[in-house]
């Protein structure tokens, strides 16, 4: 069965406040308000074919080949075989579950996780288990010790994000070297998602698996566009390895859904081009807006929350109950001068039962005006929640 | 494990032909040459979002309330809470299946079928068990004694395709009417593919599975536009039932992908302004097609296509030993004039294994000329062919 989206649930109780006139700030979501660059959105309005065809199941090879330029600039050195396009990092996730895992099989994930890593698992037939990372380390990677007690002869893969979501958590060089040792002893594939890659704040560089020269081979590479360009709705990630078995067999899930949508690689395509002046822009206000969150909430009383280097979420901890209650709550009996936030309930993220119920997540996905507002709403709002705990 | 498809693996001995000079003709995919309306293609050009951002999970609600008009011209009367927009038909039916089975149940499907429900109802963790359907009757709807014997504790639901892909086949409005007794007596769903609605000759109408009066909650419609207006690359799709439990379901597999394609919505919601001259121009053109290869095959010694009503395909029959190995044969050892054809063997549409082995599917998705050419060539093909058998 599916699990509900920790995301989504809420939506009806937001609905309902708006319509009673309250000003919802949503902090729960992923969408950027950043603008697509011109030249990706350029590309589109001159859009000149007469026939909207199928793409190459892999996607479009001058595409791809562009993004083998991509890929150099960051040291990531691959060819255009080496990557199937997908509907989004999404895809990219399931094509990679079901290629590298039969159903039955076990991949590891530290929690909290990406909640739809769920959802994939359970269409790849795919057992999740779960190794806890705590907010007092920031989220660091666990223990090799908790991997290697959670490996059985199960376990095909371990999966990571990197930089997290939902913790904002970069991982370092040294942590990913520490993975490789750990991969190459069980002969595991490790599944990468770096869709927030360009989104590494306080000068710490982005350390990808894809550097990883021991295990070049069990290594699968998650991207995405969604972030990087702020571009979620065109629907265009990647999947990439230099495993050629792993891709055969990939590209055989991606011709049964026929194509990858062409508007969007043509889109992307096009997004190569961005200047990295663009980059630095948006993680200026990234940083500017992380800044504004994890120092207000560090003010409220009774609350915590690491500073993390990477994406756009930070998980804190509140002195609260329940954060299912105190979400639900905040949008059904919570104003502050008519005003309120909508947050994900951490629980969500966590597979472990009873974890993360004192904890938010929180996308700093709105200017800094709108996220001083919502700071000091979340800052009332603790002081009269009835479920408060200390 | 992923099947290949029928259609694909002959590419790489298309590519070693052209590679030495011969033109082959692809008569084995279903992208049609046929334009895309250009006021879907400019709804694309002045695209004027500034973001692009993830559209709801079912679709964007203005593109879903526009369908409605859609289908309220065809006589089905929906509302937009009863769609779910995906990522092509492909998407779809796999929402489908999955909201409508559970992983070891079973789908009862006429065959010879498009390839591709195989790789679906393998992702599904759902058991195909097919029918057959006989080119002597042109592939009408198998006998309901058929039926009856497939049926067993564990089936839950009949996918049919109308017109059928490969087939071409058009059901009629009492073949329908016998499967909605079927149905109901046994409390099944009917998966329907519709995305060949706007491909009827002959004055034939189509009659819709959505008419079913007495089955309207068990009834999936799957639609594309992908064919209807030759937009195969938008990747845009629904899913369609007054099922509110089933649509339940399949919002939270819809979720879990987040958002099908924005462009390629907002392409499909411009389509629906297509003109109807449009459909009749192509329809006309298409018949034209048919009637060239059926009428070209009937003339072939030894050869036997029967004269669909519906889609762009047909199913013929030739005299061979083997149609793979003819199909191939076709690509690597034999030209006329130095051209050749490239054909789907039928072998790959059955799931019966030996079915098919005589029989090709045969894409009219090129003009009468080429297809004339192609139908000389194939006739060229046949009197040289080793493996000939009458």
């Amino acid at each position: 069965m599916m699990p509900e989206s920790p995301i989504r649930k809420l939506v009806p109780y937001a609905e309902e406040a708006k319509s009673r006139g309250i000003k919802v700030h949503h902090l729960n979501i992923g969408q950027p308000d950043i603008e697509t660059p011109e030249v990706a959105l350029n590309a589109i309005r001159n859009f000149n074919q007469k026939v909207v065809e199928y793409s190459h199941s892999a996607g479009i090879l001058s595409y791809r080949k562009k993004l083998t330029t991509y890929y150099k600039k960051h040291n990531i050195h691959i060819t255009s075989d080496d990557i199937i396009i997908a509907a989004g990092a999404s895809e990219a996730i399931l094509f990679a579950m079901q290629s590298c895992l039969d159903p039955g099989d076990e991949i590891i994930i530290p929690e909290p996780f990406y909640a739809n890593y769920n959802g994939f698992a359970i269409n790849a037939g795919v057992n999740v288990k779960s190794i806890f990372s705590s907010i007092e380390s920031g989220f660091a990677l666990p223990a090799i010790a908790d991997f290697e007690k959670a490996i059985s002869s199960k376990t095909k893969a371990i999966l990571i994000c990197n930089p997290n979501n939902p913790t904002g958590y970069l991982y370092s060089k040294e942590e990913l070297e520490i993975l490789e040792e750990l991969v190459k002893k069980h002969d595991l594939y490790l599944i990468s998602d770096e869709v927030y890659r360009e989104f590494c704040y306080d000068g710490k560089p982005h350390y990808s698996s894809m550097y990883l020269k021991k295990i070049e081979n069990n290594v699968i590479l998650i991207d995405s566009v969604s972030k990087r360009y702020s571009a979620c709705g065109v629907r265009i990630g990647c999947m990439i390895s230099k495993n050629k078995e792993v891709m055969d067999t990939a590209l055989k899930f991606a011709q049964a859904r026929l194509s990858p949508p062409t508007f969007g690689q043509v889109a992307a395509e096009a997004a190569v081009d961005t200047p990295d002046s663009y980059f630095e822009e948006v993680s200026n206000e990234y940083i500017a807006r992380r800044n504004v969150v994890v120092e207000g909430i560090n003010n409220i009383d009774g609350a915590f929350c690491p500073n993390p280097s990477g994406a756009f979420y930070v998980v804190a901890k509140l002195p609260i109950d329940n954060s299912d209650t105190f979400c639900r709550w905040l949008l059904e009996d919570f104003s502050y001068e008519n005003e309120t936030v909508m947050l994900a309930p951490a629980s969500g993220f966590y597979s472990t039962e009873g974890r993360g119920l004192d904890e938010v997540r929180i996308s700093y996905v709105l200017n800094c005006d709108d996220l001083r507002s919502s700071i000091k709403c979340l800052d009332e709002a603790l002081k009269v929640y009835p479920g408060r705990t200390r």
